[in-house]
């Protein structure tokens, strides 16, 4: 899985830079402005938590696999518009876990009050 | 950055075995159940919403950069919760964009919709 | 504006009644079952937000109002599922700033620690 | 209920205006800020959203009257701040409903497309 993150930034970057809202929805929504691609944002994080409490009460996971894909999607669309990617939430999540960005183990976790 | 997401998750995994929510924020969170695991989210997918208004009215990027590491931390863990991983969503984000998970090259991204 | 809030729930009761999914959004939504009905409240919780920040940073009141109007608009239909009305969070929100539900003034408002 | 919303908001001009933070959570929470108080709308949409689920799920309807409750609080707290009321929300819902704000009758419901 390791490289889809940052691939997923890539193609957005691109569609983007393509900017044809005719075929693409990246282009479309970025197009649309910030305020549209946040309203995407709140609207997949209910859809998450809807999901999420289906989840508990004992159905499949694919609705709940499904809505946390759409939400990182549309925030990977926002960090984009940001100037930011996924490479920068990664390295915020490794300072604040002790993880390292070059050489990372699970061993090597941090015994703290994480 | 690319293992930080997965090590994530290994870190989580750890916790929530060690289960001890003296040491442990994460312990904590888990043993206080579901809803309050959703309830986090829902408050970082908010807190998100408004620093990136923030950063789109000229603020500096670090407040977003730092919601969205809360927001995908607390994801992470109802992830687990629920018997997921950031895999998951990773496998879930490559099949959606034609990405291959076992070889990921930017330049074979799609050229379809979107 | 005092039987506003009231006779909003009376005309989604008789929409819900009428069942008229061609003519009626509320019976359509009702229709659509209650996660539907929740994923609007969360979709127009989100743009209150935005629209907030907007006010603040120096729009004009008119999204703002718009958005909490079509968010309080959500939840009297999902309150209206839930078998509950505004009457309900009227005599809640009574009960806690110590307000008569029969003879309300607002110089009787409690001097405690709201 | 007629003029609880109307009353709320009376309390909390007078908590603002007593401005101390020691005794009122609304003059605390006033102070600390437009972000502040749009977080808690944001945490408590979405624990209405999960009580909701709740009670759709069998759970007694307490907790999504009470979640809907300090919702619609917070909601007013942000209102006032913006210079607005509940008065400019139920305006703004009878314009949209074709009621009528000085004499309001369900039985003269728009038979529209609401």
């Amino acid at each position: 899985m390791s490289e889809i993150f940052k691939q997923l930034d890539l193609i957005i970057a691109q569609r983007v830079k393509e900017a044809d809202p005719n075929n693409s929805y990246v282009a479309k929504l970025y197009q649309s402005g910030v305020d549209r691609m946040l309203k995407k944002v709140g609207e997949e994080a209910a859809e998450t938590l809807i999901a999420a409490k289906n989840q508990a009460a004992g159905a499949e996971a694919a609705e709940l696999i499904g809505e946390v894909a759409d939400l990182w999607f549309h925030i990977a669309v926002m960090l984009h518009h940001a100037g930011l990617s996924s490479e920068d939430i990664a390295t915020e999540l490794a300072k604040r876990f002790g993880m390292s960005g070059l050489d990372e183990k699970a061993s090597r976790a941090p015994t703290g009050s994480v």
